[in-house]
């Protein structure tokens, strides 16, 4: 079986990467690839590490031809896949790597986006494509939503335990450190390598960041009342990864055996032995997730770490794991390469 | 005036940045460097970025006559300096940058280090040395202790604020970014270039990093009861800077306020208008540290960020702040030079 | 087919560099990895980013059962292979990615090793492992000798030059930058992250390089005298890749064409159009080889650039290529993953 | 005495570097600085890392009161310098860091920037800025033109080779390797982060880059006759630094020789025992050069390399030394610290 798949905005980062994943899949292929302002350069033009692989020139949207294809993958800035998916016919599915219809609430989704929702009848049908906890859904689903990075990182280390109702639901307290990745391929002086080089600096402190709204709607449903975490993010000068340190009140050895208990059959989230502590660089270039667990010398207090790669598991890789399971593959497919290290 | 140093332990990070800093000094000569595996090697074959200047052959301890001396600057591994200010002349001052006179409390040395302390009557004189706050003690001291890199970022953002009692002393968490150069030039498989370029991980998880015996003894002695804060480290891969996230119980305004206040007539100490987030990179390769205050969306929160060069104004850069003061030199002499950036 | 594998020196860069690869081959099982100071450990422990992996624990030599494996890749530091090679059934065919069968000459062996070779028959018997131009010996080998990592690098830029007889022999000049997992995981100063980070520098400079004893074998064998070439290596602060910059005195456009003509058919080395630049992030990661060439104001002059990852085409991507035309497998398998960019 | 200065295009990072050097300078205040889309904010804004420093507000050039200014640092981007110069009044001193007095030729200036210069009377009257070269007629100067950062770094290895005939003229082969600042703070896609971290890659291959045209000026004076050199950059992840590396056909022990007497008295210029390899860290955020001499196993061949941090030496560092000489203070005057390291 082969499945014809077409990405939107493929001269960003996780357009990019969707092609690098997709390249040794099995039973995909890429017969459309866009980007408007690129449109009629070769890929290799614009990532010249692709130069090898034999693809479609890159096309505006609107000289796609749909009809021949079984899924979208949009990579697209936030804002412009509402309107795109509502225009696409009924027989393609869709992943959405963007922010348009992870918020199934269109008053969140105004509230933290500064506009209202175009296309509300999808946001209501989009499942949330946080696989290891949607998989069911995200198999019959005709619209799936990826989740933020941070979101995912987060959530890994946590839902288990609020499911679980093992930690202090007002005390939770998650600081961030991001790879410049996830910042995307646009120009901002701040992103410069001189800028960001021999740096770390927090970003939207204080309660300001979008993922915010994921974890307010992910959480709140989990734990049945409202909760609201306290989130830092911080870059740090590496390319790629997510490191998440999730200060919780609980029982740090019951933590421990909730997430070893819930992720022993998930085939990309790695739960370390008890104490062990997680790094960045053991996951990059991968789909796979470690978590760690310690606890602290003041008794009731855990440190719960969770990495993953961005760009991967965190965007594009997990953009293909839903693909592969709406479209009947294996859900691996394409995605066991192991981390690259160092 | 000019006064005779010698530095102890010369051929380590610390050591030669005591020598750059000094190089510019209107007063201050070099007259000993010690440096026991490398003894009988000019200071240029084990730091080639100090060839230009004139210094002294790197000699053993024993070499140094310490009768010409006016203050040694010991920056020696922990642990070696107890005995070794013990045999000096009392007519020379010492600033260790070291561990060792850190902590007033023999119990509290000998939990945090493993080993009793060899000159318990050395430890209870010794002044601890965060400059901004024992200005007037160390003026008058012998011996004055250097604080832990770490030990100082997080007490210029909580020292006022614990004793102004205007955050919940239950509720500390600070989650810190550490630049490499903190863990010396000394051989370990992880500090390796290929083991942390492009890694973030967290160290010493769980209340075990020895720092804790300075916040123990410094913030309980302000509150006047015992305070115990939650400390995370992470080593990021820059060469210098510690970063600290400080998770607080406060009103993030008054906070504000207090740290602003405090601080105006520090010449080293920069707060930041409210909202705004310090940077590493603002200050690395200086004496000086930038302190931000931010808001969360819970009320009653607040995020202290603090940053400072770990290898400056955490360590070598402080020392030579309070030697000014122990040998009557401005106390910002040497020191004034600004961030190099980028 | 499943061929069964045993990896000796599990513990270094290369080693694991292998595991990596071998993990999504479709026809190779690793049934032993050693590691002499490390036997006893898991894989995971010693590289955790392999720790999704089901992995043989880690061996002394002495305990692998050579019978039951069908080829062995040796990782191990120079100078260990030549008597453990020589004591291993003949069954085993043998892929060594150190340095100790390179060269033919047990003279030139001993000339940039310093001892003399202790197996002169296997020295002659071994076959040079750069794929793309002895793929046929290969093949049919029973010993295979790995090249250097900078040897392959600067001969995929100059042999079908020199066969050519496009460029003059006597003004080859190769300016090598070069990324830290080339020195492997030992401890040196040197190459701890604040020695390395923010930094270039020169070394084995002057013609002491022992990869020249390489170019001096394979290069006077092509021109059918001797040639000699300057070649100066440069470490940058890069995880993986080297780029090496080859000035050259030929026609640039008749260098082009006979590079674009000598590797249109091969699947990994990539000849970029004329007058493009290749880039060591485009590499990183993968099995692929780019080469660029641009001409000079100069006339006469060219300059051809061939960039690649060390860790993977350079030395364990090249030695599963060889293991497959060894074992019989398609001689790409495993090794089509794309480059890792950003 | 205290001499009154403008900087011109302070928001970009030679402008930062100058107000860094001169927050230390004992006798030069700063009056004014400009920049033209960032006018009306504080410098703090732009340069956080300079908050501490009491500085003008950022103003447009208009804005300026020349009349109270003694010399006008203009590092404003090329072309811009000409027709501002030419604008001031004759008792104001300059010291232009950009390229638009570089050439002392109108031809090569139009042949290499692409516009016939507007100001050709001070094109002839400004003095090459190379200070170690032309001291005395820059402190007679009332234009002084800062040279291009790899000019600089080239010529401190090559010219006094070149005055004593040491070396081949027609075989001077270049290979530098560059630090990112040397692109300046404006935004490029290829300068963000995500492109140059992990990276190496050439630019201006071919002998197209500008600073090509001050070679040719320098060394065909130097030589009595043409000289082109074979000259290629490389961009590298380090945020400052140029190290040259500089292939020649000559007597090593005569080149090293040459140099070392050359600049034996020289404050900044340090020439390393025979056979030594600079390194970039070892100068970075310092007004100093180290240059290294190694011969080759070939006969007759010689490798000299140079290296400077591009935004100190290279450009800030070196037009603050002019303007020493210009202003009538100690040529070293606010230039002594040493390198910044690790």
């Amino acid at each position: 079986m082969t499945a014809n798949v077409a990405i939107l905005g493929a001269s960003g980062y996780t357009g990019a990467e969707l092609v690098r994943l997709i390249a040794t899949h099995p039973g995909i292929r890429i017969t459309a690839l866009s980007a408007d302002r690129k449109a009629g350069q070769q890929m290799a033009d614009v990532f010249p590490h692709l130069r090898h692989l034999d693809l479609p020139v890159l096309a505006t949207i609107e000289e796609v031809d749909f009809s021949k294809i079984d899924l979208v993958f949009c990579a697209l800035p936030h804002g412009l896949s509402q309107a795109l998916v509502k225009g696409l016919p009924r027989s393609v599915k869709v992943v959405d790597l963007g922010a348009d219809f992870r918020l199934r609430d269109p008053a969140a989704y105004e509230k933290w986006y500064g506009a209202p929702h175009v296309a509300k009848e999808l946001q209501a049908e989009a499942v949330y494509g946080l696989t290891e906890f949607y998989r069911d859904d995200i198999a019959k689903a005709r619209l799936v939503a990826g989740t933020g990075c941070n979101a995912a990182t987060v959530q890994f280390a946590l839902r288990p335990l609020i499911t679980a109702g093992l930690i202090d639901l007002d005390e939770i307290i998650c600081d961030l450190k991001n790879g410049i990745s996830g910042a995307g391929r646009s120009l901002k002086e701040n992103m410069l390598f001189t800028e960001r080089s021999e740096d770390v600096a927090g970003y939207s402190q204080g309660g300001k960041h979008r993922h915010l709204g994921e974890f307010d709607q992910e959480f709140s449903v989990l734990a049945g009342r409202p909760v609201q975490i306290v989130f830092t993010p911080h870059l740090v000068p590496v390319n790629r990864g997510i490191l998440a340190t999730c200060y919780l009140k609980g029982d740090s050895k019951a933590i421990h055996a909730a997430l070893t208990d819930r992720y022993a059959a998930e085939p990309f989230i790695v739960v370390l032995p008890y104490g062990q502590v997680p790094a960045m660089s053991h996951v990059q270039g991968s789909n796979f997730a470690h978590i760690g667990v310690t606890g602290d010398r003041i008794p009731g207090r855990a440190l719960v770490v969770s990495t993953l790669d961005n760009l991967n598991k965190g965007s594009s890789g997990q953009a293909l794991q839903n693909a592969n399971l709406m479209l009947g593959f294996e859900e691996t497919a394409g995605l066991m390469a192991p981390p690259v290290f160092p």
